[in-house]
């Protein structure tokens, strides 16, 4: 736990190349990229030059100060208070070209809430806010050798959870206590939560895009999905698996096999230089293959670090369609489901970095169809 | 899982009242709150007249249509589609008065994204956005017994976990074995996750405002603080305990000694028609009493049910440190915390419901500092 310099000094370089006076941080993944620790509402500020200022509760600006070694703004308790004190801050710097400070804030992803930015906005209209993409993803597409170890305990906690899950699957237990099982085993493994609620899905319920834990009970037959993303000091991995309860059905087989294909065709076509796009044209020109081309849903890939969903994420932002892998990014291949009603929904989701030559797997747990129960 | 007409009517009598046209239904809580069942990326629409309509991934429309009995809109994955399809939907509704629709979107709370809205605003133009918190509160104030009953059993949840975390509580085991074990306790006893990460801060890390939960080993003489916030069904109930690990000092004893008094003073305060800020003024005087009156942190109380923080929640909106409390409502008392570097943090929070003649516990667990280890 320290202000991480290096980082602060290339944000500082963007900065001035973008024309960006302040890089205000109001989310967990951008503060633990700078400050390698987690905090309740982070709040921070990186001037152009300069520094870097924490706003924090009075009692922790003390221990704050001395670990991380920078200046802290104590605060009260309200979130008021917290805007106030940016706000403070932010009145302290001076613009580099024009009347107004140019304020970066991270706004193209689903961390930063509509209350905070307005509470922001209204509260300091004489500045202009821009969305800090440029400067973050730059900064955090290529993974460092910390982030990749980190990337890799939180794929060991994931493969413990997937373990954990797939024994638990019988007859009668509920989704939920399946979830249970898995949670569990990634916190004893060293998980401090996961980034996005565990998914089990069986039965009608793996049909859903994404969904949810309910207290549906395992049937005979059931498709079961499991799908994990245990954070590992902020940095995830994200690796999903379909079982199947009792012998499988000759659709249901087909199904999987049909995912798979497309999952291996797509790691396959991973290397530097490629479009995200041409990882879905992979997959599902072999999904097509199979007789399910109808079913197949776009999206098999997106970015992954600090957040669940990094740049490339092409369901969230179309654009990103385009985006050319880059060597040391690291990306899911898998993430959407094949559902067709009446046989059932599979999945599965690996983590992997983007070698020279082309995919290396960070996530390792086998990639069959698991027969239990 | 059905949808909730009763709801949804009284939600279209108070739209007529506040010239609303559209209620557009982005988050959970909401969602949960008129359809009785949680999904990924929930995306609905009630229209001022009429049945709902949801917006829902395709394999999953024919499951959802037959349970829930409304239109059912089928997109395929992308965030995008989603936002274009309620658009098309919204375009089939005519505004009751001028030339612009009114949409109703919940603005007032941390669940709604910055992405999401602007995506919606940059896409549709000719609405006016206004926040649905006028309806939505006055629809939600007031728990029905089933709400209050699955709080009941999301408190009987919390209580199960509290007593796994105390019992894990002991010199060498790290703040995420504890939570580990409150988790898996809480799951087991059905809740199906939290709505806020679990907190157990020791040592110095009780000095936070919230907190988080990291890989700190407790250690003797240490206060640790348990925050736990469950869902059953969607319903939540907060409780937070401190223990301390061994032998308290006298300082521990009269910190925590202190904070009793002030949540006593306050639930005692607790009663229709009393301004939240009311509880308080009792309780600093309490703390203050005690000789920590400078340490009091403001906001010992806030809403709950479907959402973590409910109005009032005055350390978010400071205006709402004049809402009178009405009868039927669910407030914690607690919740801040009262820190004082060298002796450390203590904190208490529970649950209960506002009855004609006071406060009714919902979470039930010994009020006590616990001497752990």
């Amino acid at each position: 736990m320290a202000v991480n310099e290096e980082r602060v000094r290339r944000a500082q370089a963007l900065m001035e190349r973008e024309g960006m006076d302040v890089l205000l941080i109001l989310t967990h993944d951008d503060y633990m990229f700078f400050f390698a620790e987690d905090r309740y509402q982070p709040r921070a500020i990186i001037p152009r030059e300069g520094p870097p200022t924490v706003i924090a509760f009075r009692a922790e600006a003390e221990s704050l100060r001395s670990a991380l070694g920078v200046e802290v703004v104590r605060v009260f308790s309200s979130v008021g208070q917290q805007i106030h004190d940016v706000i403070t801050v932010l009145r302290g710097i001076k613009p580099l070209r024009g009347p107004k400070l140019v304020v970066g804030v991270q706004m193209s992803w689903f961390e930063l809430p509509v209350v905070l930015m307005s509470l922001f906005q209204r509260s300091n209209p004489n500045v202009s806010v821009v969305d800090s993409a440029p400067i973050m993803d730059e900064l955090r597409l290529v993974k460092e050798p910390d982030e990749l170890e980190k990337m890799r305990r939180s794929a060991e906690c994931a493969a413990e959870g997937m373990r954990a899950a797939l024994a638990a699957v019988r007859v009668g237990v509920t989704e939920n206590e399946i979830a249970a099982e898995a949670e569990y085993a990634m916190r004893k493994a060293g998980a401090t939560g996961t980034a996005t609620p565990i998914f089990v899905n069986s039965g009608e319920n793996s049909l859903c895009l994404h969904g949810t834990v309910g207290t549906r009970r395992i049937q005979e037959g059931d498709l079961v999905v499991v799908d994990l993303v245990p954070s590992w000091q902020g940095y995830l991995a994200n690796l999903a698996r379909t079982a199947v309860v009792g012998e499988p059905t000759q659709q249901q087989r087909a199904l999987f096999e049909a995912y798979l294909a497309g999952q291996n065709a797509a790691i396959e076509a991973v290397r530097p230089g490629v479009r995200v796009s041409e990882l879905d044209r992979v997959a599902q020109t072999e999904v097509a293959r199979a007789g399910f081309g109808d079913d197949y849903v776009f999206g098999i890939s997106h970015g992954i670090g600090l957040r669940f969903e990094e740049t490339p994420a092409p369901t969230i932002h179309p654009k990103h369609s385009g985006f050319v892998l880059r060597e040391g990014m690291t990306i899911t291949v898998g993430h959407s489901v094949l559902a067709v009603p009446g046989i059932g929904g599979v999945r599965l989701e690996d983590t992997g970095r983007i070698g020279s030559s082309g995919w290396e797997p960070i996530t390792e747990f086998p990639r069959e169809l698991a027969i239990v129960g």
